[in-house]
């Protein structure tokens, strides 16, 4: 996809999407905060499912439910690319960075086993 | 998804984070229902800065905010990635599925310039 | 709350609303979208603290949360009324609508007890 | 709430809502954590028919499109009702209480015609 010695998955489908829309000429659609607001849409949609289950476990869907959940993180990545796409954001350099912020803000002998927020924490 | 001698970037993040998340015990806490409430509140919180915006372009962001988006950005992908990991979800797969069966959907020469949805479309 | 032979309580809501955005001159960015937007990020707000617990149960907060929580919950009800008002909406009256709709779409003694959706159903 | 002679807007609808659960037997689905999933799912659903739209004006909504969104908003206050109902919470005093917090936050001379959050004013 890629021509270069080796390619890069998201850029291959960021070219993938950049493509389907400019075909549809949907680019005049695509301003920032319309992409942010479909993306949130789509997470909702990926929550959805997942609304009345008791314990949110894997085996609480059935195939047919993992299937569309399947479909509604396809529709998040893809809005998530083309929302990086147009606002010059490299993806995998951002979740490193964020990455090393978060193991500042909690630190593994802190936080080890709670799921209180990283503000909530004292020493 | 990385038998090739090069790893993919999305299966490095997906190590990245498992390391995180073991190093803290918080993997008791990553249901797919509870993974997909963060990452639909994240995704509100990218929202959360275009909420007021009169058109939404990049312009009307300035540099703090783009930065905050960005950040919102790493931690959809990150939740995204996570969800994946317990879904045994190839992220890259479902992408490529997805955008065929939007193609399908919204055939280039009904939909080109109008973004009503696929189906409000008709012969 | 209001004087009148009986006054709604919706309505005094959304006159108290009306004056506190034409003091700050906030009508110009209240379009109905933004409102709709502004009313999603704050619905994950009030998702957020619930977001890692296991049986998501009122027990489960502490009084900090269940106040955070209330907060939540106004202004969700702040924008809805809002947005009500610019869209010439009774809620009320939609309400009950809705839910004669409902009892027509789940009828009790085809989904007591079960929580799949409507459309999930046959005879 | 509604001591008085005359019940209140919306006690009635908490009463109506109450009853319509009880003869489905949906009251063990109804966790706060469930109920504030569905609302925010709910609340996608309504900025769904705006996400594409460039000004956002009620204008660039037909008249479907304004039904849709008048019933997605009846889900909402039906799911907040519900919360409310199960956390005790009077939302009528909540939305007083905040409204008057928001006055403090947002002082109408430091916001005139600004749509920036309070924490970035400063004297």
């Amino acid at each position: 996809m890629d021509n270069a010695p080796r390619g890069s998955e998201l850029t291959a489908l960021r070219d993938l999407i950049r493509q389907f829309v400019a075909e549809r000429d949907w680019d005049q659609f695509h301003t920032p905060k319309n992409l942010a607001t479909a993306l949130c849409v789509e997470a909702a949609e990926l929550l959805e499912p997942f609304q009345w289950l008791r314990t949110g476990g894997a085996s609480e869907l059935d195939a047919a439910k993992l299937d569309e959940v399947r479909h509604e993180m396809a529709d998040i990545l893809v809005y998530l690319i083309r929302l990086a796409d147009k606002l010059d954001v490299d993806l995998v350099k951002a979740v490193t960075e964020k990455m090393a912020l978060n193991r500042a803000k909690y630190p593994a002998d802190k936080v080890r086993g709670s799921a209180r927020k990283y503000n909530e924490y004292h020493d």
